[in-house]
């Protein structure tokens, strides 16, 4: 008899722990072995961005990381030469204004406490990370149907090995991915420069003003790069060789003490010395980008395996994070019966194209940044979102999207709305026409009250990781939303409804106290009245459909400085009508799947049903259903 | 032989362990015994005001206790009979915005798991909590003058036993305390009224609207409190006696399905009921102070020892807390040579009549209530900080201080400056002229921006409860404020000064870590000056005094809703010049003790070192020292 699993995973980073992380919690059977004996101990990838931060806190993770009192980085420093050695010639934000973003700043802590964070999760769901074990071959052979890939797996001093059949197999391997070397993808590399780099993290001693910010400093000694760490220190990158070298070799090394005197150099006028040295490291990087993702969407590849990035970017760990959570809930809504298996071809398209535009970003922004220094104003000019914009600015703002994570931005297609999509109902909204959100955005952020217990919370948050798409019925004024809203119960009400469609089958259940998923898995409701919190009568305002997630009902009433004159500051800011609303229909990991008018009649729930219905692949609605 | 402490702490309780925590923390040698087995399993106290939960923040306790997802009371609902049954009559907030609070909401938690956080930080620093055991007698005999109380414990079993002598003796052992009997310390009720209390804790089933509010329920069938808890509990007073009945028993009790039959009847015409009972408890209460809080200033009580009161306040815990912070950092200053032992007087009189406070306004407030219900409007007024205000609103907001924690305010005396107080320098300020800061009172919160690494922080909480005192130059603009800086360092670099007569005696420690006691333990600088981040150079515009408490430079460059108009709104909140500054102490606790210009020349120096030398009993400064 041969073990069966929901998926195997090769690989307990950033990118294997998340994807476990997620189908542990919707109760998936998972195989997930690492190489290692133990997570990493020290050193490492460090930067979560202020994007993954968000993620962070709605899968429950972001208080585990936060109690390790990591650093926060919320401004650049750019040091140049000048005659006495180096001299700060600006500072900015990492995450500017013009971002509406919770968490304007990088949080700097060793990726093994992060790891930490994930493998309590995933054990307190009944998973085990497997160690050390390795993968030593697979092959997608559909023997059996139901688990068509069969996998072998190997204790790594060879004395143990089994063989597992399973639904998928995911690699998150890191750099050098023996998954992706016997599927044959390769690497594409945009930028033909390679680097070596060295990486120090330890204690030091200084007078550079700037050792608790992040700093690029570029001197006639060598150029070098700061980043604050938790518990007091302070990591150093600093360039050892790069393919442009007339003596490059991508085996380069330098001991920690020639690092330490070339930094000695650098810092100039300067002095730096170290009470100690907690991690050091060369690693040669390439900026490069695997061909492939997947070759059948049964073996699937994310992190590292498909995309290497230069430090200087802070990007890798952040990218694993959203390749993982991309990949989980496509997973979970094709295996639980919700989504046709069309929506596994999006990880690739949605995930390399994020890839791509990064890379391309850097090397845009490295290059501009080369030849020129930015004066001040342009500095200043940046940070704030002014009507001038020359090149620099405006590759700076894309760039600070970049980095800060909320620039990803997924293209349209069958789950991101758009003018091609196969649903065309006049009242499906747009960038472009009745709203500010861009489908393939993250949600904007939005502080609301909640009507229960009169709570202050962050809209955006309320509804954790779950695996269920988001219903945010924002509902205008409610005298004027009334029948609107009832007309949408009505048809969402209806058997072949995609609200009603999917809802429970076991009815034995109690889900009194299911604040979520009362109804069914795959959607959960929030609704937000331009109203003050004081005059929303739950049972009386909506009908029983909504009023059922009682504890997902908002008032629109916190004031909020972006839209200073806005009566409903959360309608103002995703750009609908504050008297009218709209309906909001936001992917199971954050990002905008559609934007619908709420109207009278029949029409929301259509432009609704035929949204989902090419997801699910079903008939959706009444109209459809009749046909 | 017998076993010396510096302190020997009756009771693990709030106050105790507050006390214990503290004095742990600073390095004192602890005996500290309780005589129950564990920890509060469940119920008991669980409301954590706002200004409370700012202390537990500042004492690095924060986060272990919001780990446990805590309800969250924002609002106060107020159900009235009607003929139906009950309906609600107005809510608002439990923190209004006239509060300038940094967590404006009660924190609901049970208490055994806020106990926990407590013993863990105890334990982290070498002392054990020894149960369960219990006190048989003491006495300050005095025959060791160094350890003047004789103290006798025994195992609850009566089968160990040991006599151990200790500086000072602390009890907080709750309502019913064997030392505040020995001492034959009465208490005074000032509310004649006696109450017996029904209290359940539990999950139930209802459809009345606000289960998750805080509620105050009067019906036809009784009245009862209603408090949203931790995992979807929820807590209800219920009152089963009154002394004003004509059938009053102090004994009189009520069994779990009695007071839930009694629920049921003052819920209508919303139903209730119940899944699981946690806990269920009943307990007579009066409303009763000590006499005295000490009367040798060796054997102090505190908590509940001193003051009880009713649960409708959800005081109690919260007094707990404040009680014993008041008496630690005095304890510590005597203990360590910086104040005199006068210093230990002010805790009887500052706590007993913050007691005394919060009894008569609950008692007022209660009557206001009893004889008239307010209108809509006048609730929607005392919500917001208009100018109508009858005796309604005045008592309502008044109460909302003292019920969040901020009416707490220590009257003028050798800490808290005043006309009165002996040190008369002209360049003290007070809320009558020059600043808008009350002494005696918290520090107003302020964000601004930490210069070294751009975090926004919050001024208040920078400093931990470290047993300083904290004095932070408000610089107003660098250009201005250049020579006033640098002739106060000038002075406080004189080894007469406050600051330089305490400074660390043992230079062979390195300190070049140490970020808010790198000079001496009583004072952590903090310097915050008008100007953007970007154009504060540590270095270069303060003295070396001041640029070696690095960490805590700051730009007052954050815009504040409350003071929309202000450049530096962190001056303009303490109601200081945004351009020259001043001068603000505030106690290790967080009060504000004194408020001094900022001036070029010698007065600054010399109004602090008058301040400090009533304090600490010594002629500090230079002109008194030349007398």
């Amino acid at each position: 008899m041969t073990d069966k699993y929901d998926i195997v995973i090769i690989g307990a980073g950033p990118v294997g722990l998340t994807l476990s992380t997620c189908l542990a919690r919707w109760g998936y059977r998972i195989k997930h072995i690492d190489n290692r004996p133990e997570p990493t101990p020290t050193g490492r990838a460090d930067g979560i961005q202020p994007r993954s931060l968000d993620l962070l806190r709605n899968m429950g993770l972001k208080r585990k990381i936060m109690a390790h009192d990591p650093a926060k980085v919320y401004e650049v420093a750019f040091w140049d030469p000048n005659a006495k050695g180096i001299h700060r010639t600006g500072t900015w934000a990492s995450c500017p204004k013009f971002i509406d973003a919770r968490y304007p700043f990088t949080t700097l802590l060793h990726q093994g406490l992060i790891e930490r964070a994930f493998i309590e999760d995933i054990e307190s769901h009944g998973t085990q990370i497997q160690r050390p074990w390795t993968i030593t071959g697979f092959q997608n052979d559909g023997k059996d149907p139901d688990y068509p890939v069969e996998v072998s797996l190997a204790h790594v001093d060879g004395t143990l090995s089994e063989t597992v059949r399973a639904k998928y197999l995911f690699s998150g391997e890191g750099a050098r991915s023996f998954v992706r070397e016997q599927l044959g993808v390769k690497i594409h590399h945009k930028d033909p420069i390679a680097h070596v780099w060295g990486v120090m993290d330890g204690v030091v001693r200084t007078n550079f003003p700037d050792i608790k910010m992040k700093c690029t400093i570029h001197s006639d000694a060598g150029s070098i790069m700061v980043i604050p760490r938790e518990d007091n220190m302070v990591r150093l990158y600093i360039q050892i060789a790069s393919s442009t070298d007339p003596d490059w070799h991508p085996r380069k090394t330098a001991t920690a003490e020639e690092v330490q005197r070339r930094a000695k150099a650098i810092f100039k006028p300067y002095d730096i010395s170290w009470d100690r040295v907690e991690w050091y490291s060369v690693y040669p990087i390439g900026q490069g980008i695997a061909e492939r993702y997947t070759l059948d969407e049964r073996v699937f590849m994310g992190g590292d395996v498909c995309h290497t990035h230069s430090p200087k970017a802070g990007q890798g760990m952040n990218t694993a994070f959203l390749d993982a959570v991309n990949l989980a809930w496509k997973i979970h809504h094709v295996e639980s019966g919700f989504a046709t298996r069309d929506i596994l071809s999006t990880y690739e398209s949605e995930r390399k194209k994020v890839a791509e535009n990064l890379l391309d970003f850097d090397a845009k922004y490295a290059k501009l940044f080369s030849t020129r220094i930015p004066s001040a104003g342009e500095v200043a000019g940046a940070s704030s979102a002014g009507p001038e914009e020359n090149d620099f600015v405006k590759t700076f703002k894309a760039s600070c999207e970049f980095t800060s994570g909320y620039g990803v931005a997924y293209n349209p297609n069958s789950i991101n709305w758009g003018s091609e999509h196969p649903a065309q109902h006049p009242l499906f909204l747009s960038y472009e026409k009745g709203t500010n959100l861009r489908t393939g955005r993250i949600l904007t952020p939005a502080t609301v009250t909640r009507v229960v217990d009169a709570n202050v919370v962050h809209l955006e948050q309320e509804i954790p990781l779950n695996g269920s798409y988001r219903m945010y019925i924002f509902a205008g004024e409610p005298w004027r939303a009334a029948t609107a809203l009832r007309d949408l119960a009505t048809h969402l009400a209806n058997p072949k409804s995609f609200y009603s469609a999917f809802s429970h089958r076991d009815d034995s259940v109690d889900r009194y106290h299911e604040v979520h998923n009362p109804h069914n898995n795959f959607i959960s409701i929030c609704t937000i009245f331009n109203a003050a919190r004081s005059k929303i009568s739950i049972q009386e305002m909506l009908p029983e459909v909504f009023a059922r997630y009682r504890d997902h009902v908002y008032a629109d009433d916190v004031w909020d400085q972006r839209v200073p004159d806005a009566k409903a500051a959360a309608h103002a800011k995703m750009g609908l009508s504050e008297e009218k609303g709209g309906i909001v229909i936001v992917r199971p990991d954050g990002y905008v799947g559609c934007v619908v008018k709420l109207e009278e009649g029949k029409g929301t729930a259509e432009a609704l049903n035929q949204y989902f219905s090419v997801l699910t692949g079903k008939n959706l609605g009444e109209k459809r259903a009749a046909l």
